[in-house]
């Protein structure tokens, strides 16, 4: 057996470590044997040297078997999740979750809150009056055996070498490695019980990935890595220039989520939702064609089966069902403040890292993950990108009832619209599908 | 100012850090504000990124300066002092401090310990019966004002952050980081208080640099960074594939050191002592040219200067002065065993790391920093390379009382010989010269 200091030497030198030696460094990591001093230059040789699919591999396994992983071996049906790198705007998973589960999928999804510029979905979830994102293993596998879906925070007890290790990696400049990133991601996701996952790697401004080729790179290890461990995996890059859909606030975004189960909701939010819906289908083996999964959607739609199931996942996790068809049910502020388009023309950008930041110091986002947020705050959009805007005309407007940070907030979102005088191509939201 | 994990960012993606930034992150690092974990993930960094000429500076002289710097200044003349990487054989300091010192030169030297298969100054000093080499700072300085040098330990006062920060490396695998040894090397002896250091930066099987390359490239960051400092600074890379003259181990040694002084030495060993000797009296302003230096160095042998410096030196420093003339005095084995040719022909190696390693096993050096050292077993070569040797004929001398370890090591020492039919060529100790 090599020692530690071999095993950072042989990876700093481009080697690569076996199965067996990373789950030994993982268990002592997790155990406090190894200390940190160690870990933090092996997590930097790997940022320069990277790891092969094998390693990531083993890497993920050795850190979802350091804590607790679901076993849902005894709910019926395939069990698939999603999982989002992270956007502004991005509330799919609220209306996601209950519509894949209507078409006979179980979705046991545990998701994050809000840090930095992008949101997170228990955050959102929040803002729905008595819901409650923290329960018990067994009633979280009861409503995944029940209603076909649960949507919790993640637990203490999962993948605790995550914790650890992320924490570290966060004041010692190793988050940003392909490798590392992999295993942190689907360590937590593995450790759901689940058979499938499908992935929304975002690209661009408002995006953790800012670049196409990285993201693509992301994109394709996550994919390689959860198929080495055993699942199936699609992953697909979208566009994460400019938010997603008219909402960024947690309350308002909920809001815009159950739209889309109503029909109701923006084209690019829509798209964005059924395309990762068809993929869940495709892998949790209800439907054998994406046309299909599409026609299945669709019929969940027209005879309530999405609808229902939401407000049933509302109620059965503490929360007015009622919110579902109305939002006003939900948080708001009193006062709307606009915001008016600076010259005439087209929009080409709403700069969604600028947006982000914005409801951040608006309340609705954190920068540090002890602070709280406030479920009313945030912005609507009135115009998206290809629209013609009129000089002075409102392009969104900003939900706050406090003056000077709504005139401030005001000020940085329509900072964050470019207008031009040509109209912009169009881009489909999805860029590319890795599998 | 940039946050710590900003500072290893920024080393990491390839950038600079300021000369404040490194002095701020080795004094937090010394007062234990700044973990160890992101201390070994910014070595790391340095490993992959290397640091340009102003950081090795900055860094040298903030790791100087973490502990005492002596202060030289009352003392007259250029205080001069030598440093080598390390090899096997190599104990040129104990002819080289009184030589030069005979000549005018101030020779403040501080040395180290045997570890690994390389030997150390210190074990061989103290071979010596009654030689100390722990001293005031007050009692030093006396004795490089009046015997002209004073041969001692490194006290635990120099250079605190050095020790740390070596101690880490150790544990982390970034030892083998250039901009990190020169720093280490060079903050220990600039709290020397010299003017001017020569360096003798070994290159080959017996050397810590293995390869010409990266021999050069130590040896260039060296004396880039020591001119940085404002210390004048000249290094010689010499070949250390083969034991440097024909002992190995404590007393055998010291009394092949004190042969140089009787002109009785072996050819490389006399030969590596004067070009050093040569580079420390043109630094230390006593020779304007080489010639006048080797001159001046002759005229040092013939009056029993040097000799007499030697005495002196031993003298003061609590040992038997005799010993310098009479190696009868020293600590010796009762029993020599042969180690004799397998093969007839011309020695065309003598494997410098297994006989330094055949050396620690036999008890002349140590693995581990708290074990202690046999002063008087060790090896003595009959043939070195380029000697013709018939079949049978003794090639080496096993000094040890310890038949079992005596054998072992005999058998080690006889495989480290490689003989063939033809003569080698013969080459300069002296590979570059570099200012």
């Amino acid at each position: 057996m090599r020692t530690v200091p071999e095993l950072i030497a042989c990876k700093r030198d481009g080697g690569a470590l076996s199965a067996e030696e990373i789950q030994w460094l993982i268990r002592r990591y997790t155990d406090g044997t190894l200390p940190d001093y160690q870990m933090s230059a092996l997590a930097m040789a790997v940022f320069f040297q990277g790891m092969s699919e094998e390693e990531m591999v083993a890497l993920t396994l050795a850190m979802r078997d350091s804590g607790a992983v679901l076993d849902l071996g005894h709910v019926p049906g395939r069990k698939v999740d999603k999982h989002s790198t992270g956007g502004v705007g991005d509330k799919v998973s609220i209306a996601l979750a209950p519509w894949v589960a209507a078409c006979g999928v179980r979705v046991p999804m545990v998701s994050g809150r809000g840090l930095g510029h992008t949101g997170g979905t228990l955050d959102k979830l929040e803002a729905i009056p008595g819901f409650s994102v923290n329960t018990t293993t067994e009633r979280f596998i009861e409503l995944v055996a029940t209603v076909g879906t649960g949507m919790i925070g993640q637990t203490k007890d999962v993948a605790p070498a995550d914790k650890r290790l992320y924490a570290l990696r966060d004041v010692t400049a190793t988050v940003e490695s392909v490798p590392l990133i992999v295993a942190s991601i689907l360590s937590k996701k593995l450790a759901e019980g689940i058979d499938a996952l499908v992935l929304d790697v975002k690209v661009g401004r408002g995006a953790f990935m800012k670049d196409l080729d990285r993201a693509r790179t992301l994109a394709s290890a996550l994919v390689r890595t959860a198929k080495g461990a055993g699942k199936d995996c699609v992953a697909l890059l979208t566009h994460m220039d400019y938010p997603l859909g008219f909402t960024v606030g947690n309350a308002l975004e909920t809001a815009e989520a159950f739209a889309i189960l109503h029909r109701r909701a923006p084209a690019d939010l829509t798209e964005c939702t059924v395309e990762l819906a068809i993929e869940m289908l495709v892998l949790g083996h209800v439907a054998r064609t994406r046309d299909e999964a599409r026609a299945k959607l669709e019929r969940a739609l027209d005879d309530g089966s999405a609808l229902a199931t939401a407000r049933r996942m509302v109620q059965e996790q503490g929360g007015d069902p009622r919110v579902v068809d109305d939002p006003s049910l939900l948080p708001a502020t009193k006062t709307r403040t606009p915001i008016r388009a600076r010259s005439a023309g087209f929009v080409h950008g709403i700069d969604a890292l600028e947006v982000g930041l914005a409801g951040v110091a608006l309340g609705a986002g954190r920068t540090r993950s002890e602070d709280s947020v406030d479920p009313a705050v945030g912005f609507v959009l009135a115009k998206t990108v290809g629209d013609a805007v009129a000089l002075d005309e409102v392009v969104a407007w900003v939900h706050s009832d406090d003056e000077a940070r709504a005139l401030e907030a005001a000020r940085r979102v329509g900072a964050a619209f470019s207008i031009a005088s040509d109209k912009p191509a169009t881009r489909p939201l999805v860029i590319e599908r890795v599998e």
